[in-house]
């Protein structure tokens, strides 16, 4: 981790230099982890281009040498706060500005630094380690196609074992234990299981609603694994008997999602790329019924950057992996979403997840 | 709900008033939800003593019209944000100054607010709705009673399914799985699983060390109910020979929990009874290895107020609910900790947990 972590730091270094800032106080728990191979909690990351130093206690403290031996650790004792060894440090750093995460600090930690602190500016900034995580390295995809395993692994055993009396929460707690019995740390969101009806909510809640009361039933789920790294899958699953209208609406989706996916490089926007997917939902006359955007990146956070929706001006980069997630919802009948993971290459993009799509396998009993 | 929330907003009113505060925007959504009833997400309550109007999105409509039949909501559109409506509703309010929740504020909230809102001062406050939340109501003690049920019966079956060969991962993904069946929502925390030295860290995460591989293992778990109330426990189980070792780190564990737990009533202070344990295992020769507090309050967070450690001058007043749980941690060879949820009544206390702690009778295999 160590030299991959060291790198991710040149690299914020220089994002800083742009800003003209000289150091940056990393508070976001997933960012520290980003940038140092840190998986413990509680602790901040002081980042200048002389030094780069792990604020902790002493909980973390073995945890820290091992997970980072490249970097410097301060371990602060019981009766220390974090901002007065903070204060120490910049004292010594020689550094007249300091950024500091605005969207991941609270205002009482802001007064507690500003306090603590003299002569040194707070500058506050938003989403840079956000800006360098858009762009996923060798390791981090290694890591995302884990995720997508266990989440894979872990929906063929639950599409074998669905029978009709099973609530929509039983089949998702049976689905995260199945995952974790692949080695997943856990679901990477509370997953959805959304029957019939349910389905036409977009983030709908598991309930005791039986799988056998409707003709489907729409899951949304996906892993997290030991490293952190997620997943995010979506499919329909019918029984019985299938409808016309599902086919029409299952088709619809399908249809524009592949559009969607196949134009996929780096150089377009986000902002057309959800646009083809709209466009293909409209002309079959669904548009008012696909009421977000089409998709996100994931990696250490299940929802990051990239935003993939109709006002994202974001372009595409090889080393990017977002969602492809169109949908339609009609409120008194039910809903169809499909989604994949799709990672940008040079030359275009890989569908990094693979579970069949084809309406007339995707059923269960 | 809707009767109790409203007693819970006058409660807080009442602590505006002695603070000089017309108004709070309350932003932690457990608060929120404390306060209204509303079990979303992304939501804000504006409270003063003429109005609670509850700030959301098109997402929850639905869902605050069934669950806070009472209370105002103004659902803003996609375009306009959160502290745009906040700068109409106050001006339409007549308030010179508000209080916000400095600890649940990023700084970047806080400089939109303060860029939306003219004429009213923000002043942040810390803790309030905290202090109303560390005595419980008689539909709230239910609720933690039903915590408890379901991650005590899920200790019962996972007791008597441990084999040697299963992990610690493993078990504490079957103990949640279990506890899930009984209802539910999940773990109320990342559940420890730690066995032989592995119980030597009070904050172990469960690894792929298996059950067989020493004398006995720590299990540190509770369960979430469907309202969001937390359980939690900590037990130790041996197996195949109970050494002489731990029967001693046991008792004397025992002991100090056990004079701890009946010295607990209104008017003692939370040092005061961190005292209790304390001296009881310093007498015993292990004050050093007791290196955290005795314990802390449960309710709709795992972890809130009132902290029960030697610094802690809140004193115990009637519906306080919290854990009570000495651990002594010796590196080379393991560790014991005990844990129980206790409530405090008008005669003194009621053990809410009801685990066995015969050290005879915490066997698996």
């Amino acid at each position: 981790m160590s030299s991959q972590s060291q790198a991710r730091r040149k690299r914020l270094l220089r994002l800083l230099k742009k800003k003209q800032l000289g150091a940056i106080l990393v508070s976001n728990p997933v960012n520290v982890s980003y940038l140092t191979g840190f998986t413990g909690d509680d602790s901040m990351l002081l980042l200048s281009s002389k030094r780069a130093i792990l604020i902790s206690d002493s909980r973390f403290e073995t945890q820290i040498s091992q997970e980072c031996p490249d970097l410097d650790a301060e371990i602060r004792s019981s009766g220390q706060s974090m901002y007065q060894i903070l204060s120490r440090l910049l004292s010594k750093m020689d550094v007249s500005e300091i950024g500091f995460e605005a969207s991941n600090t609270t205002y009482s930690m802001w007064q507690q630094i500003n306090s603590e602190v003299s002569n040194v500016t707070l500058t506050g900034t938003t989403g840079l380690v956000e800006e360098l995580r858009q762009i996923k390295d060798a390791g981090e995809i290694t890591e995302l196609r884990e995720a997508i395993q266990q989440a894979e692994k872990g929906f063929a055993v639950l599409q074998a074992s669905l029978v009709p009396d099973m609530t929509e929460q039983e089949a998702a707690h049976e689905l995260e234990h199945i995952m974790r019995r692949f080695g997943a740390k856990g679901a990477s969101f509370e997953i959805i299981v959304a029957v019939g009806t349910r389905a036409a909510l977009p983030h709908a809640r598991p309930t005791t609603r039986k799988l056998g009361e409707a003709g489907f039933v729409l899951i949304d789920w996906g892993a997290t694994n030991q490293a952190g790294y997620n997943s995010d899958l979506t499919r329909v699953l019918w029984t019985g008997r299938l409808t016309p209208k599902l086919t029409k609406i299952y088709n619809v989706t399908l249809e524009a999602q592949q559009k969607a996916i196949e134009a996929i490089r780096p150089g377009i926007s986000c902002r057309e790329l959800d646009n083809i997917a709209r466009s293909s939902i409209e002309k079959a006359g669904y548009g008012k019924k696909f009421g977000h955007g089409l998709g996100h990146g994931i990696g250490l956070d299940i929802h990051e950057a990239p935003r993939v929706g109709p006002s994202s001006e974001t372009v595409l980069e090889p080393g990017m992996v977002i969602t492809v997630e169109p949908g339609i919802y009609l409120p008194e009948w039910g809903g169809v979403r499909i989604e994949d993971d799709v990672l940008v290459t040079k030359e275009g993009y890989e569908v990094l997840t693979s579970v069949p799509k084809d309406l007339e396998i995707s059923r269960w009993g």
